[in-house]
């Protein structure tokens, strides 16, 4: 793959990071990344439909041909899962309405990916993160989660490319 | 309300009841209900897909305004609250750019409003949306479902319309 651009989501109802990373030749870079965060007052399916709305304007800007979304390992209560599928739901939606190929990754393959081990910190994460696009720290959390995935993902890519 | 149409859904990833029933005048009528079954070798995002296409075309040829959407009271695992949430999304989202005011009602008000009976089962149920509709008892459960969170909120409509 000469380049691809792929979009990289830590979905969540209050928080939904995103980001936007290209990939020229094994060159990552970052086009843009950031927080959703819908108003707190508004109902269910209007933060949902804020989400959709951010998400596609993205689509539409960058015009990702690939989404990695993190996978949720369910350890969390039953209510909030509730909630998180909402949101994944419709990142999946979007991303699918506009053609994108999904792939999901497991918080821990992420973690592994980035900084070799599985059970790294979200400061660790963020401080390769950082490393990797030569970026100057200034990420939130949840930012710094989508580009994880997005790099995870490409880095996956690359492997599979070069076997297959 | 002269004439209202509201779309009934009992979301589900392996089947989504929906009903669309049309109160006019406070005489109730069916006029489509079924269940969606997306295949089961399609992927998460596929499913999902196919549901949002099917209630999309739904919304476009009958025009619902209002959509009452059956609430879960989790009492299930995590992993399938997470699951269900996704088709949740999806379906307030597709009610929400055809710009339907959306509602939810937990099963208990539901099976109340049509049974007086809190508890009711999914039998009791169907036997009051046979004989509330006049149908001749040819329904899925799904569609059961669907017709009944329907008719709970045109019921409740009516209420708030005339004390209001």
């Amino acid at each position: 793959m000469a380049e691809t651009v792929v979009i990289g989501l830590d979905p969540g109802l209050t928080a939904t990071g995103f980001a936007i990373v290209k990939n020229n030749n094994n060159e990552f870079s970052l086009l843009k990344s950031g927080t959703l965060r819908p108003k707190r007052d508004l109902k269910l399916w209007d933060k949902l439909f804020y989400i959709y709305n951010e998400l596609t304007t993205l689509l539409r800007e960058f015009s990702p041909t690939e989404a990695a979304i993190e996978d949720v390992f369910v350890s969390k209560n039953a209510k909030s899962a509730l909630k998180l599928g909402h949101v994944r739901g419709v990142a999946m939606l979007a991303c699918n309405l506009f053609n994108l190929k999904i792939f999901q990754y497991e918080p821990s393959v992420i973690k592994k990916s980035l900084t070799g081990k599985g059970t790294a910190t979200k400061k660790q994460v963020k401080y390769m993160v950082n490393k990797l696009l030569k970026l100057d720290g200034n990420l939130s959390f949840d930012a710094s989660d989508a580009i994880a995935v997005a790099i995870c993902h490409l880095t996956q890519r690359a492997f599979y490319d070069r076997i297959s």
